[in-house]
């Protein structure tokens, strides 16, 4: 795995990791970052999901790869964003992350970060609390990826979530998102003030 | 596109396409199959979705990789089996299907296939006529391709069929996926009659 920053600086290519543990809808919420990027918002994007041995333990994860450029290799090559919804899934893909890549975690289930280094949010909880289903951890964590990275526009992932939630469940994802926008709002303003 | 054999014949590595137009379901369907043999049959499968200028004019494709290998480069080289929901699908990546490779087709939405040589469905008629609901055609599509190729077992299919789909429509597409397996069975079937 590389930590060299050159090979980012050679193009805008971007490369994001969702994982955690089968059921947590990290495949849903790849498919809807990678539709806002790519057909809305109209950049070249490749979403993998890999099964192999460690799928069969329960782990899961979905890979966004996005550039301007056309995109040759379709996996990550290292890892500009890592979502981290379990201890295990964090400790299994940190060392991908790029030097000065962004860690985000569920700080109720990553119990030890690898560093201090990181935005965490208590995503499965605030999805019970906020919305009424943990189900839609997926999207908040889906807002806050999209307030921090500006990769895709509001508009565009408003409308992939919209049209790829489950019938019956659009509301209460785009409330999930918005709680994901919020919360990723409120840390980056504490964090500059914090700074300041 | 390599037209030649000798790839296949070098491992069991499997390359699958489905396509169509956006709202069909086929990222949906993907993700099911790659689950069912990655997961479930203990296969290494590579599932990937590309958005690019194509996806923004409303085509929709997901692929998937499948080999008791490693897999090396995770999008398809050629494929051996494509399925194409519309005729704009089939005219589009028909000339990447290997020689021997499988097409499949919906009879009523394909006018013009690109060869006799395919096996033809209405699955859209059929999610309307048999189900009542014309979502489920990518469903009946799962159960035509696990029927024929017989890359997944149908107790793993059925499996993630179940936990796939939205919830509150599981019974609509585990039926659906039994109208795939015996439409499937009764075209091989006749097939083989004719050819007596």
């Amino acid at each position: 795995m590389s930590k060299n920053k050159s090979q980012q600086s050679q193009s805008d290519r971007y490369e994001i990791r969702l994982s955690g543990s089968g059921g947590q809808g990290l495949i849903l919420a790849g498919v809807m970052l990678a539709e806002a990027m790519g057909v809305e918002d109209g950049k070249n994007v490749v979403q993998t999901q890999s099964y192999g041995p460690e799928a069969r333990g329960g782990a899961s994860r979905a890979d966004v790869v996005v550039s301007t450029d056309t995109i040759y290799y379709p996996k990550p090559m290292g890892l500009d964003l890592l979502l981290a919804l379990t201890q295990e899934a964090c400790d299994t893909y940190f060392s991908d992350l790029r030097e000065h890549g962004i860690l985000i975690i569920d700080s109720d289930l990553v119990h030890q970060p690898p560093t201090p280094d990181c935005f965490a949010f208590p995503f499965t909880q605030l999805a019970k609390t906020e919305i009424g289903h943990v189900m839609v951890a997926n999207v908040i964590s889906l807002g806050a990826i999209v307030e921090i990275t500006k990769l895709s526009s509001k508009d565009a992932v408003k409308k992939v979530v919209k049209s790829r939630a489950p019938v019956g469940t659009e509301e209460k994802n785009l409330k999930a998102l918005e709680v994901g926008f919020k919360i990723a709002r409120e840390k980056m303003k504490s964090s500059k003030a914090a700074a300041v």
